[in-house]
């Protein structure tokens, strides 16, 4: 069985200090933090390509997994809405070369945004499973900095550059338990690129999150014949604080507020590097034994998943 | 175990004489219909999305389906990298609202070009079992109009659009064999678009197939523990007239070059809706028992896979 075995990050130091780009648009220190999250927004170097922080999250991974051998990788899948070229080609083929990678790879991108870590993991194990590979390699980067509009209040407050890498192999400590996946495109509209520039109706993603989340998580539970008790974290795509604020209230009549992780002070919104981050920090190393995630947004797209610890 | 049930297509009426074009180049008939393979080009109308070909190729395959129900369908792969959008939202997203779609399914984009059918059949079944999903939609979709310059004639006599839409499911006639992958970023720069223009390095190109594909076929009957012989036919991406000539006569010393089809006359290349709509033509209601596709391109990347009847 195919499980995560580790899970590494890139976090661009150079950044944007939100709480002075706030006082631009007249929002003071309390907004920043509690309803945005984040005082501190980190951008990568205009130098940088989104395959550069593929590269070094990978780095990282290797750096963090002596026994892991880059040779050893028969599998590479790129979560992003924001590779490198226009369309084509895929980033995953430019990771595969700058990392030095065999070419005896399957590589490609999956497509999608703050929902990408959930389904990513479920494709990649699959693929994996059904190809008969033993090791592979799920990276997450989507830097919004190149498409957000630094003029645009309802977005620029909001995301963090970053990426991340997860080895995926036979043998892991984590093993994915039952997910659920949802997608509506009637909400397609609200969140988009046009002309180069990215768009969200944020009241609208709000609202769509705080309805499906909670319910979703629910139905998570049931399906998997467990109780809210029975899950030690809740690792939900860190959208803005307010966001997660909102969804632990709600779920559960908000017994289980406690275990929501939330951390975007220093990283912002990282699109699909939102769960493995805090997975990196909170769950792979921890006491935890089981553990729900759930992300959601571009598409509209969600998707809730159990990881449970098998040793 | 998940399969292929059904395929169908939609390639649009209206499209290019591709004798004309070639005149306009100085090309003889010859030429085009011996090298490039091609006399007439099919073209979306310019109102239509990438996501509404989608849309055709679905509902061409529901009503080649009559007891296909698409309320049962829970995931939903598009093989593109020519979406609707500028990267985000996903096709996917749009096709399931524009189809009607549940909105308890699976949708995601897989971002490869004319090797993206041998990879999506592997990553939908992959992901589906893995899920613990029954029905599956995997639909390529990948206009090229969109990008191909009229005026370069490198690339303007070759394309084709066309989108196919795969049913795969449990209780399959046909059933996914042994797979093999190759990822080089390497060649990354000889399929690209830069400022919404594709450029193609048709020399590289070909040369990489050449040399690649007649000898993972190899590899992959080796794996599969079969002989050339084993194979009732072989489908290859559909790149030029050319090129599957040339795989045909180098792959075992040219025995097997009656068995590999050669069908793009009406189409063009199609990108990763090659395969399929050989696959469509020519081998699901057939006698074929065993069949071996192989696609390459954009990436560099390939794939090469068995498909075998099991009924």
């Amino acid at each position: 069985m195919i499980g995560i075995k580790s899970i590494a990050s890139y976090v661009p130091v150079e950044g944007v200090d939100n709480y002075a780009q706030g006082a631009k648009f007249g929002k003071d220190q309390e907004f920043i933090f509690g309803k945005i999250g984040s005082t501190f927004l980190p951008r990568k170097d205009a130098s940088q390509e989104t395959s550069d922080l593929c590269v070094e999250a990978a780095k990282a991974l290797f750096a963090a997994n002596p026994t892991f051998d880059p040779a050893s990788i028969e599998a590479l899948i790129v979560v992003t809405q924001n590779g490198d070229a226009e369309g084509l080609p895929h980033t995953a083929a430019i990771v595969q070369q700058k990392l030095g990678l065999p070419t005896h790879i399957a590589a490609f991108d999956i497509s999608l945004g703050c929902s990408g870590y959930v389904y990513g993991i479920y494709a990649l194990k699959g693929f994996m499973e059904t190809a008969g590979f033993k090791n592979g390699l799920l990276i997450t980067a989507d830097p919004y900095s190149k498409i957000v509009d630094p003029e645009d209040r309802n977005t620029t407050m909001l995301f963090g550059d970053a990426a991340t890498a997860t080895w995926m192999g036979e043998g892991a400590t984590w093993q994915l338990g039952k997910s659920l996946f949802g997608s509506d495109g009637a909400g397609a509209e609200h969140l988009r690129t046009t002309d180069g520039k990215f768009f969200m109706n944020g009241r609208q993603v709000y609202n769509f999150a705080l309805v499906k989340v909670p319910a979703h998580l629910q139905q998570l539970l049931e399906a998997s014949g467990l109780q809210a008790d029975d899950i030690d974290l809740y690792c939900l795509h860190q959208g803005s604080a307010a966001i997660v604020d909102a969804v632990s209230q709600r779920f559960n009549e908000g017994k289980q507020r406690e275990k929501f992780v939330k951390d975007m002070a220093e990283t912002g919104n990282t699109v699909s590097s939102s769960i493995p981050l805090l997975l990196e920090k909170y769950v792979l190393d921890s006491h935890c034994k089981r553990v729900a995630l759930s992300g959601f947004g571009v598409g509209l797209s969600w998707g809730s998943a159990i990881l449970e610890r098998t040793d």
